[in-house]
C-alpha cells in the first residue's frame, strides 16, 4: 500500500489542492492553506484510497495505517505542544468526512474527541472555564454515541429537554456547570442502557471509532442516494480528516467567523463578511445571537461593532490571508476562520456560491484585472445563472422598506428567477380568469400539476407550499421563466375557503402578495417590479446600452461566449413578437414555429372549425381558402422579424379535436354560430375523441390523409417568402414535417409542398430557396434515419415526443409516478426536464449516425424544451448537432452551455 | 447484350423451369412443359433483362432485339405450318407479361394479334366459321385499342351495349356475324377518334405495339402498389410472352378446361377438373354455360357429360400429361389446357393452390408416396392454413342441402376460416348482451373498430359488409381464431332499424343466419356447426385418434414439423382452461399469463375496487389481502395444467381506471355497494382518469409507487408453487414485471418478489426455482438493455406495446389512418398484424444483441399478438429468440412457421 495519510500544518504540508481525487476536496484545500503559510490548525487526511481498501476488504484497515495514524498524531502533539490524552494539556481533535465532491450534510462528522473525565479537567484548568468545559464534554459524548455507538439522537434531546423543563429554560446556553455535569454522567448512561457498551474513555478508541464511523457513513442510506442523484461514482470513496481543534467561544479574545473575498451577491470587489465574538459555529446557526459585519465599510448602524474595530490586528492579518487565498485560487473564496484567544486560525477555503449577478461581475473584472484569462471567465458563470439577469427585478430600497414594515411572511425555496407581485388565485381556473381581467396574479397551490398548465402560465408568478426544485412547478416555471417559490411549508392552504394562513396572517383570494424567487421569499401586500436592466436595454429598449454598466458586462461576457462557442442557437417562436424578442436576445434563427398556435386567435379559429367540420374536400379547402391570408400575414411578419435568418416552420401537428369545444354547451353554441344541428357537430366530436391523442391522429398523419392542409400551409408559407423577397428582405424558410415515422409518410407531404412552391414561383415570377425537412421525435423515426434522409434536407429532433415514446410516458399523466421515480432515485432526474443520455440520446445517436450515413452534411438540430437545458445542451453539441432551439429567454442559456462545452472538452 | 429471346416449341425449348428469375414463371414453366415433350403451342419469351434494359435505357429495346423476335416468329411459322400476316392461314400470336413471382391481372395482354381486315378473311376460310373470324376480330381491336393505344375500355363497351340495346339481347354471344362486322368498324372508328391514330393494320406493327404495352404495363400505377405490397423488388422486370393462339371454340371437337392433379380441396389423389366444349376461356368466366366435370368419378348427375366420355382418347392423352407434370414438378399442379379440333394443347402449369385439408393430406401422401421427402413435405402446407383444421365445420351435407333451398344469400371475403351460426346483432354492446343470455351470436357490421372488440369476441361469428382482408374485424378475427367474412358489398344494413337487406331477403336482430368462413359464404337461417375432426380429437376428446384419419395426418405433419423446429412455442394463457387447451395444441409453456384478466370475475372487481378506491397503504394491503387466496387458486390450476412447463406470470398491467366503473350512474352504484360517498368514488375516478392511459400509470409503475400490489401478485405465485409442488407435480414459475423502461424500476420489482418468495419458502418449509424477468415493451428497455440483463433473468417482448411506442401510434385510434396508410402503400402492411421488421424489429435486435452482451445465455422470448403471425415467428428465429408465445389455436402455426423458417435458411 501507497502512503496512506498526508500531513498538514505549520509549513509542513504533504498535501496540495491538485490531490483532490486523493485527499478530497476540503482535505486537499487544507493541506494547500498550509503549504502556502496559511495558519491552519494542524491535522491529517487519510486518503479515499483507504476508504476503498476498507471496503473492498471487508472493512478492514490495510495494514500499517495504525502506525501511519499514531505518526501523525505525534506530529501535531509536537506543532501544538500538547498531547492526546494529557490531563494537564489535552489535545482535542475533529474528524471529518471529505470527498472529492463536497456531499454536504451526508456523511459523519464528531468533535472534541480527546475528551474524558480526566482531560475535561485539564481543558477546565487550561480556559479556566469550567462550564466550557463540560459543555464541550457533553456535546462531543452526544455526537460520539449517535454516531458512533449508534444511538439515536433522540434519547440525548430527551434528557435535555426533561432537563429544560424542570428548570424552565428556553436554551442550553442557559445551563448551569452543575447540570451539564449531571448531562454527561446521563449520556453516558443512555449509552450504556442502550448499546450494552460503556463510552470509551481511552481517547485513542475514541479517534478510531470516529473514523471507522466516517468510513461507514459512505455507505449509509442517505449518502448513497445522494451520490446516486448526483452522478458520484461508489468507488470514489471519502478521505478522513483529522485537525486539531480551535474554540471561538474561549473568551473576549476568542471569535468566529465566514467570509467572502467578494461580494456574492453583486459581486463588487469588496471583503464580505460576519463574525460572532466568543462564539462557536453552532451559536451562529442556533440564531440566538445576531452576527456582526466583518469591516466598517459593511457597517448599516453605528451600533454594530466591526471585526476590523474590535480585532484590528487580526483583521490586517485576514484581509492579507484573504487576498493572498484570492490570488491563489484566482476565483471568490468562502473562507471560514476562527479566533482562539487572539490567535486567528484558517479553517476553511472553498469557492463562493453566487448570485448570477455576482458570477458574471465577478468573471468579467477578473479579466479586466489579469487574474484569469476570457476563457476561464466564461466557465465561471452558471448557465442558469443568466436567466437572473434576465427576469424582472423589485428595487432593492423598496425591498429593504418593506422587510423593515414587517411584511416578510415566510421563506421557500427559490425555484424561478426574478421578482412578482399580484392577487392571489388558488386555482389554475381562477388565476387564468383574473389575468383575463387584465389582473397580475400569482397562483398559489398547494402543488402544482398538468392541469395547472393554463393557470401557470397565466400568472406572473408561482407558490407551492410542497414540493421541491424538482417539483413540477419548479420546473414548469423554470422552463416558462417564470418567478416561483416552491415547497413554502408555512404555508396553510384552504382551498374550500379560498383563504391561506401563514406565520397568522390570514390571505384570501384577491390580496396581494409578492415573491422574490431568486430569494425564495413570499412578502406580504403588493410591490412594483420592473424589466431588469438586461432587459430594458435590449427588450424595453428603455435604457441606453451605454448607460448600463451592467449590460456592458454582459455584453462583454457574450462576445467571449459566442467567440467560443461552435454550434448555432435558434429561437422556438410563433409569432413577429416573440421573433423580434429572440432576435434582441442573440438568436439565430428560428428552430420551430408552430403553426396551430395561429389558429386559435380570433376567429381564425372558426374557420379552422369549419374545416374540421367540412363533410367533403370540397368543403375542407373552402374553409382552408379562408385560412391562408392570415397565415400568410403571419409567415410575412415573422420573416421580417427574423431579417434573413433561418426559420423552420412545422405544419399542423395536434390532433384536429384539440381545435373542437369539449363540452356539450359549448359544441350547441358554436352550431348556432355555424349553423349546424348541434347533434351533428356532437357526433361529429365524438368521432373525433381519441382514447390516446399523443399517439393519435396528428402530426404528418393529418397532411397525408388530408393534403389539402399542407397545400394550404405551404402556400402560406412560401407565398409570404416571395412576398418578403420581393421587398428586398433576405428569407430562408425551411418547412418541416412533424410525427414521421416511416420514410413514405415524409416523401408524400415533401412532394406536396414542393409542388405548391413550383405553382407559387409560376404565379409569382419569383422563387426562394427553402428546405423540407422533418422532425425526428418518434423512435421509428431514429431507426429508419438512413432512409429518411434520402428525402429529407434537414433533422430536427422533437424531445419532448421523442422522450414520451422512449419512455412510454405520457408527460400529461407522469405525475402519479414520476416525481415519486425522482424522489426515490428510480430515475436520476426528470427526463422531461435535461435529457435522458443512455435512451433517448440513445435514439439520437442512432438517428444522427444513420442520417449522415445517407447524407454527411445532413444539418440536425434539437426543438425540444430540452434545447434550452444546459446539460441537454452540452450533450447536443458532444453527439454533433448543428444547432439547439429554445424559448427566448433560454437563449443566452444555451449559448453559455454551449460555449462551455467546448472548454470542457480541450 | 447476351440473347434476348428463348424459344418453346416442339421438342425445341431453349428455357426451363430453373429460369424463373430470367423468364418470368410462366415463360419458364411453358418452356419446361415443351422441354418434356407436352405439346405446347409453340412461342418464345423475350427476357425479363429486356425490360430491365429497356427501363435503363429511356424505354428504348436493346439493339438486335427486332432481329431476334423476327428469327423466333419464323420458327413458329415453321412449327405451325402458317404465316404471320398471311391472308391464307395466318398465324394469331398472344402476348402476355410473366414476372418472377405471379403478379395476377397487375399487367396487360393482348390476345388474336395478326389479325387485319384481310387475314380475318383466312381464319374465317380456314375454320369455315365467320362468326368466329369477326367476333376474334372485334375482340382483339378492342383489346389493342385499350391496351395498346390507350382508349378507355368504357368507349368500346358503350358500342357493344347500344346494339345490345337495339336489338334486344342479353349478351354478347347472341351478336350475327354481321352485327360483330358492324362493331369491328365501329371500334375502329372510336379509335381514330380518341387517340388521332389508326388502329394498325400491320401484323408487324401489332405485335410491337402488344410487345411495348407489356413492358410498359411493369410501371402502371397498379402494377408499382402490387410490387410495393408484396415487396417484389422493381429491378426485377418482367418477362414478355409471344406465343401461338390455339382455340377452344372452333367447333364441337374444340373444348377448353382447367384441371388439378389431385383434389384442391380435400387432397385426394384423383384427377380433378372441368372443361366447356367449344368455348373459350372467357366464357367460363361469365358463367352463361356450366363447366362440365373432367371425368366420370367426378359426376355429381347422370346429366353430366364428362371429357372422359365426350372425348376419351384427348382424355387419356390428357391424363398421361397430368400424371407427367406431377411427377416432374413434384407437386399438385394447376393446369390449363385447350383442345383445338381434336388437338390438345396444354397451356399452362402452376402449382395448385389449396385448401389447408388438401395442403396436409396432400403433402403427407406425397412423403407416403415416395414423391418428396419430409423436409419439403413441411414447405407444402401454409402456416395460416393449419387454423382450418381447427376451425368449427359444418357438415358437408347439410351445406349441400342447404345451398339447393336457396338459402345461400351472398358471398364476400372468406377472412377468418371455419362455420359459424347465430343471431344477428348489429352493434357490440347488443352482442355481448346477448351472448350473456347464452344466445349464440353473429355480430354484423358495415365495418368494425376497436370499441367493437368485446362484441366481437362474444360472438361466433362476425360479418363486415365493407373492408378487404386487412381491415379491423378481418385483422380482429383471425387473431381471436374467430369464423369471420369481410367486404360482403351484398349487405345493405340499416342500423336504425336493426335490419339488413340481402339480394331481397330482409333480416332483422335475433333473426338467424350462418357464416361458412373459408368460403366467405353467408346463409339464410341457423346451421350446426361441429368441433373440427381435429378439436373433437385433441380438444374436445371425443374422437379417439386412432379413429380419424385426417388427425394420423395431422400428427405425423406436426412430428416432422417439430424434429426440425428449433425454437420454442409457448402460448397466452389466463385460465387453467385455456392452459389446458394450449398443451393439447403442443404448447411447451407459457408466454404471457395475465393476472389482471383474474380480477374482473365474479366479486373479485369488488376487492380490486376497494384497493383502488383505499385511503392509505393500510386499506390497500386489506383488499389485497381478499385478493389474495383467488388468485394462487387460478395460478395452482395454470400450474396443474402446465404440468412442469414454463409459466410466464406478468404482474398487475393496465392503469387502475380500468378497474372502476366508467358512468356517474355506475359509480353511484358502486358506491352504494361498499358504501362508499358517491362522490368520493367520482373525485376518485375523476382524479385516475388519463389522458393518455397508454402511457400513463400503468404496468411495473403501479407496482413500484405501490409495492404492496406485487407483494401480493407475488405470494399468490410463490405459495401457488409450493403447493403444487407438495402434491409432487413439478412447476417452474417465471415471474415477468411490465413495462420496465430503466434497470432500477425493474430492480425494485425484483427485490419485493424476492423478498416475498424467502418469507413462503421459510413459511411452507419447501423452495421453488424461480425466475424473475421483464418484458421488453419500451423503445428505452431496448436500448438500455445491456443494463435491464444485469438483473433480469429473461426478457420477453411486448411486442403490441413496442410497436406502440415504436411508431407512436395508439392502437386504439389508428382506425382514421393506418387502414388508410396500408391501402397506399405508406406502410407496407399492418404493423400491428406483422411486425415492423426494420423500426420495432431494429429495436427488438439492438434489445437482444444488449441484453445478450451482460448475459451471454439469456433466454428471449416474444408475447405480443405478432407470436402467432407467421412472418414474424420467421423473423424471431432469424434474430435468435428462443421462443414464441401466441394464443392457443395459433400453436400448430407458429410451430409450423418455425420450422420452415430452419428449412429456408438451410
Amino acid at each position: 500500500m501507497k502512503k496512506m495519510v498526508y500531513y498538514f500544518g505549520k509549513n509542513n504540508s504533504e498535501g496540495g489542492a491538485d490531490m483532490k481525487a486523493l485527499l478530497g476536496g476540503k482535505g486537499a484545500n487544507l493541506a494547500e492553506m498550509a503549504r502556502i503559510g496559511l495558519p491552519v490548525p494542524p491535522g491529517f487526511t487519510i486518503t479515499t484510497e483507504v476508504c476503498t481498501a476498507f471496503y473492498a476488504n471487508n472493512k478492514n484497515y490495510p495494514e500499517g495505517l495504525r502506525d501511519e495514524v499514531n505518526a501523525n498524531l505525534r506530529k501535531i502533539e509536537q506543532d501544538m505542544g500538547a498531547e492526546f490524552g494529557n490531563q494537564d494539556n489535552p489535545l482535542l481533535v475533529s474528524c471529518r468526512s471529505g470527498a472529492r465532491i463536497s456531499m454536504p450534510g451526508m456523511m459523519d462528522t464528531v468533535l472534541n474527541i480527546g475528551l474524558n473525565d480526566r482531560t475535561v479537567e485539564g481543558l477546565i484548568r487550561r480556559t479556566d472555564n469550567p462550564r466550557f468545559g463540560y459543555d464541550s464534554y457533553r456535546r462531543f459524548i452526544g455526537m460520539y454515541g449517535d454516531v458512533v455507538m449508534g444511538v439515536k439522537f433522540r434519547l440525548f434531546e430527551n434528557i435535555l429537554n426533561e432537563i429544560k423543563k424542570r428548570r424552565g429554560l428556553r436554551h442550553e446556553s442557559e445551563l448551569t456547570t452543575d447540570e451539564l455535569k449531571e448531562v454527561c454522567r446521563r449520556f453516558k448512561d443512555v449509552i450504556a442502557r442502550a448499546t450494552d457498551a460503556e463510552f470509551p474513555e481511552n481517547p485513542e478508541d475514541q479517534i478510531w471509532g470516529a473514523i471507522g464511523a466516517v468510513f461507514n457513513s459512505w455507505n449509509i442510506p442517505r449518502a448513497v442516494t445522494y451520490r446516486r442523484l448526483n452522478h458520484i461514482p461508489e468507488d470514489w470513496g471519502t478521505a478522513v480528516n483529522v485537525q486539531t481543534m480551535v474554540f471561538g467561544n474561549m473568551g473576549p479574545t476568542s471569535a468566529t467567523g465566514v467570509a467572502f473575498t467578494r461580494n456574492p451577491a453583486a459581486g463588487e470587489k469588496v471583503f464580505f463578511g460576519e463574525y460572532l465574538a466568543n462564539a462557536q459555529g453552532e451559536d451562529v446557526v442556533a440564531g440566538i445571537r445576531t452576527p456582526q459585519p466583518i469591516n466598517k465599510a459593511q457597517k448599516s448602524d453605528p451600533e454594530q461593532v466591526s471585526l476590523e474595530e474590535l480585532m484590528p490586528e487580526i483583521y490586517q492579518e485576514l484581509s492579507k490571508y484573504y487576498q493572498k487565498l484570492e490570488n491563489h485560487y484566482k476565483d471568490m473564496q468562502d473562507l471560514e476562520f476562527t479566533i482562539q484567544e487572539g490567535k486567528l486560525y484558517m479553517l476553511q477555503t472553498r469557492v463562493g456560491k453566487r448570485t448570477g449577478f455576482a458570477a458574471l461581475r465577478i468573471a468579467v473584472d477578473m479579466v479586466d484585472e489579469g487574474l484569469i484569462d476570457k476563457r476561464t471567465a466564461v466557465t465561471r458563470v452558471e448557465p442558469e445563472q443568466l436567466t437572473h439577469l434576465l427576469s424582472p427585478i423589485f428595487d432593492p430600497e423598496d425591498k429593504k422598506a418593506v422587510l423593515k414594515k414587517g411584511r416578510f411572511l415566510a421563506k421557500g425555496i427559490n425555484a424561478g428567477p426574478g421578482a412578482a407581485s399580484g392577487k392571489i388565485a388558488f386555482s389554475a381556473d381562477r388565476a387564468f380568469q383574473m389575468a383575463n381581467e387584465d389582473d397580475s396574479v400569482i397562483l398559489v397551490r398547494i402543488e402544482t400539476s398538468p392541469e395547472d398548465i393554463h393557470g401557470m402560465a397565466a400568472s406572473q408568478g408561482i407558490l407551492t407550499a410542497q414540493g421541491g426544485s424538482t417539483s413540477h412547478a419548479a420546473l414548469v416555471a423554470r422552463g416558462m421563466g417564470k418567478c416561483c417559490v416552491v415547497g413554502c411549508n408555512a404555508l396553510n392552504i384552504d382551498y374550500d375557503e379560498k383563504k391561506m394562513t401563514v406565520n397568522n396572517v390570514v390571505l384570501s383570494e384577491g390580496d396581494y402578495i409578492s415573491l422574490d424567487g431568486s430569494a425564495g421569499e413570499v412578502i406580504n401586500g403588493r410591490m412594483d417590479t420592473y424589466p431588469s436592466e438586461i432587459a430594458q436595454v435590449l427588450i424595453e429598449k428603455t435604457l441606453k446600452q451605454e448607460d448600463s454598466l451592467l449590460f456592458r458586462r454582459y455584453e462583454k461576457f457574450m462576445t467571449w461566449v459566442d467567440e467560443i462557442r461552435d454550434i448555432g442557437v435558434r429561437t422556438n417562436a410563433d409569432t413577429p413578437k416573440d421573433s423580434s424578442v429572440a432576435v434582441s436576445l442573440g438568436a439565430e434563427g428560428i428552430g420551430l414555429c408552430r403553426t396551430e398556435h395561429m389558429f386559435f386567435e380570433g376567429n381564425r379559429i372558426d374557420s379552422m372549425r369549419e374545416m374540421i367540420l367540412a363533410e367533403n374536400k370540397t368543403g375542407r379547402i373552402k374553409a382552408l381558402n379562408k385560412l391562408l391570408p392570415m397565415q400568410r400575414e403571419d409567415f410575412i411578419g415573422i420573416f421580417k422579424a427574423m431579417n434573413g435568418r433561418p426559420v423552420t416552420i412545422r405544419t399542423l401537428d395536434p390532433p384536429l379535436h384539440e381545435f373542437l369545444p369539449h363540452t356539450d354547451e359549448e359544441l350547441e353554441e358554436l352550431g348556432e354560430k355555424i349553423q349546424v344541428d348541434a347533434e351533428v357537430l356532437k357526433r361529429k366530436a365524438r368521432s373525433l375523441r381519441e382514447a390516446n391523442p399523443m399517439l393519435g391522429h396528428r402530426g404528418c398523419r393529418l397532411g397525408n390523409v388530408y393534403p389539402e392542409i399542407t397545400r394550404m400551409q405551404a402556400r402560406a408559407i412560401i407565398e409570404a417568402a416571395v412576398a418578403v423577397k420581393k421587398e428586398g428582405i433576405d428569407v430562408k424558410p425551411e418547412i418541416m414535417i412533424p410525427l414521421v415515422a416511416e420514410l413514405r409518410e415524409f416523401e408524400n407531404q415533401r412532394k406536396v409542398v414542393n409542388e405548391v412552391a413550383e405553382e407559387v414561383f409560376k404565379e409569382e415570377n419569383e422563387s426562394v430557396d427553402y428546405l423540407v425537412g422533418t422532425m425526428i421525435e418518434l423512435p421509428r423515426a431514429c431507426l429508419t434515419a438512413d432512409r429518411i434522409a434520402e428525402q429529407a434536407e434537414f433533422f430536427s429532433f422533437g424531445t419532448n415526443d421523442l422522450t414520451q415514446t422512449t419512455f412510454g410516458i405520457s408527460r400529461d399523466d407522469a405525475g402519479s409516478f414520476l416525481p415519486f421515480y425522482v424522489a426515490q432515485g428510480i430515475l436520476p432526474w426528470d427526463p422531461f426536464q435535461t435529457l435522458d443520455f443512455i435512451g433517448v440520446g440513445g435514439l439520437m445517436k442512432i438517428g444522427i449516425e444513420k442520417g449522415r450515413k445517407t447524407r454527411p452534411d445532413l444539418k440536425i438540430g434539437i426543438c425540444g424544451e430540452h434545447g434550452g437545458d444546459p446539460e441537454t445542451v452540452k450533450f447536443c453539441r458532444r453527439v454533433g448537432l448543428n444547432y439547439v432551439s429554445c424559448s427566448p429567454y433560454r437563449i443566452p442559456v444555451a449559448k453559455l452551455a454551449a460555449a462551455q462545452e467546448v472548454l470542457e472538452k480541450e
